[in-house]
């Protein structure tokens, strides 16, 4: 079955808005971002209300940065890592926007942009945003153990993201320089015998590399053919197993690929062990560098796979097996 | 904003399965169903594993209907209520099928519908598969308290229905009387400030009425024009609020209106207090019941409803409220 799809006209991104916590912003993408909050908490008295005031806070500038109201949008696809998707359902509930709730684990970001460039193309919408978010300290309690309780994290781990994007997609080119979506590559699921969630980048590059190694045959393309291959969270570990994955496969990646999880922090001195994650990680670094990059023609297209372990802390408990995803998207200007 | 969508061409379901526990089959549509479990445990050792069986049960009985392959489908949109969605993902991972997570909570099967059919209209996708899951045993212990504590349940209460359906969507007509989605209007969030877990109906209702009140002044129609209206599962407390909430608003909606949690069970004997709820209750009573109906034209156009709750136990504890959302899909022949 073929299952990659080119767009019969390209979607572009309109708007764009990233937030993150004061971690990422001391990170080496740090000045990127547009809006950030030294202790995380975002106002807010829970973690939880945190997270999901981020998602409407990048929304809401996103919007503002085109003099949008909510009722300009057709759509929104959004969602996060809590249980029920809660940073999403309450972040976006004040605005008047039909509502889409999505679960992707950390590739929703990339889901979301897949599923809102679909129906731009088709008949019924002109816009439609796209928003994912995590935070540290509701990811760690809810998936680990509460950040109080000081768990040593082995080397493999990595550090959920403290961020949110919001993206505005429309079939219409706002300007000349703007970042478009041309292709789009589904992920399927695979589940390759890891269950260790201290190593999710082993769990989760089989999948990058199932969707990269069909995308470059189906396209008849290589990694020559593009200016960068990014993945959205494979931390240092998932990228040296996705190297030797791809090479497998007959490509070699090591010149055009790195990974949004060792960009948004100095892996030397942030004590992130394996990198970033978590599904703000692949949003923001996508809305604050990769977007702006392209935009000033500093990048060519760009293979941006999001990628997501499907598991749940009770199906682990119970020994079952990480089940990993990985959705494409190919952006150009 | 006008968001009611007339699809170009009708969207058609050319397969359906439907699969429930015993507490289900002994109900008012119990022969309609097409594959049951008497111990609901699918032959499984966990109540998560069992109901990820159902999904996998109830997806691949849809494609034996129709003898179609996994690689047949162009995608899967799938969702549930257990935490990170994993009974759609472990369900769904032997087949070969690109795959999009949803999180609509009760609502997901009409949010997987109307995604499907969007997709459909579209250039790239003849068919998709939407699929939709609950168990009574998994969701009391994770949303409430483990069967085992034998709490005692309010008369507003609920009762998880355990059951899985699967759709299969197509653009080309299968047969002649086939159902076929012809409207859509996806739902936005609203909160009217119910905060008890033991009285979602009436957390739901006002979503459930926004959504219809607002078809009717879209369309231009009023409950006179269709045969049915039909939400997912309000019960009986949600049941009388939206009639009184759309009474409010000008339709009396009660000679035409019934709810699938009212349906799925004798509510005089099967002492599931307020009625069925779950992603599964409205999802099986749509493939089991009205598919057939409106198929064999017993019935004519029906408005059908899927309502979702979005909180979390997390977010309750901590005080939030329970934001609620409605999806419409207009289904005729």
């Amino acid at each position: 079955m073929k299952s990659l799809i080119k767009l019969n006209s390209p979607v572009y991104f309109e708007s764009s808005a990233s937030v993150v916590g004061g971690k990422e912003h001391s990170g080496p993408l740090g000045d990127r971002f547009d809006f950030w909050d030294g202790d995380a908490a975002f106002g807010m008295k829970t973690w939880e209300r945190a997270e999901a005031e981020m998602q409407r806070i990048a929304f809401n500038l996103a919007l503002n940065k085109i003099y949008a109201r909510d009722r300009d949008v057709g759509a929104v696809f959004a969602g996060d890592l809590l249980n029920q998707c809660t940073a999403s359902a309450y972040g976006l509930l004040p605005y008047d926007v039909p509502y889409f709730g999505l679960y992707g684990a950390c590739s929703t970001a990339v889901e979301a942009l897949i599923l809102a460039s679909l129906l731009i193309e088709g008949d019924h919408f002109t816009r439609i945003a796209a928003s994912a978010s995590s935070h540290n300290c509701t990811a760690e309690r809810q998936f680990r153990t509460p950040i109080e309780y000081g768990g040593q994290r082995p080397q493999s781990a990595q550090w959920t993201v403290t961020g949110a994007a919001a993206f505005i997609l429309s079939g219409r080119q706002p300007h000349g320089s703007a970042a478009k979506i041309t292709h789009l590559m589904p992920g399927r699921s695979l589940d390759l015998g890891i269950s260790d969630t201290s190593d999710m980048g082993a769990a989760m590059a089989p999948a990058a590399a199932d969707t990269l190694t069909r995308y470059f045959r189906e396209s008849d393309t290589t990694p020559d053919d593009c200016a960068k291959i990014v993945t959205g969270d494979l931390g240092s570990r998932g990228y040296d197993i996705m190297v030797d994955l791809m090479e497998k496969s007959g490509y070699d990646v090591r010149k055009k690929y790195t990974d949004c999880g060792m960009m948004i922090y100095d892996l030397t001195t942030d004590d992130v062990h394996s990198g970033g994650s978590g599904c703000g990680c692949s949003a923001v670094v996508l809305a604050s560098h990769f977007l702006r990059e392209i935009e000033r023609g500093a990048l060519g297209s760009v293979l941006f796979l999001g990628t997501g372990a499907m598991m749940s802390p009770c199906s682990i408990q119970q020994g079952e097996n990480i089940p990993a995803i990985a959705h494409l998207i190919r952006i150009g200007r």
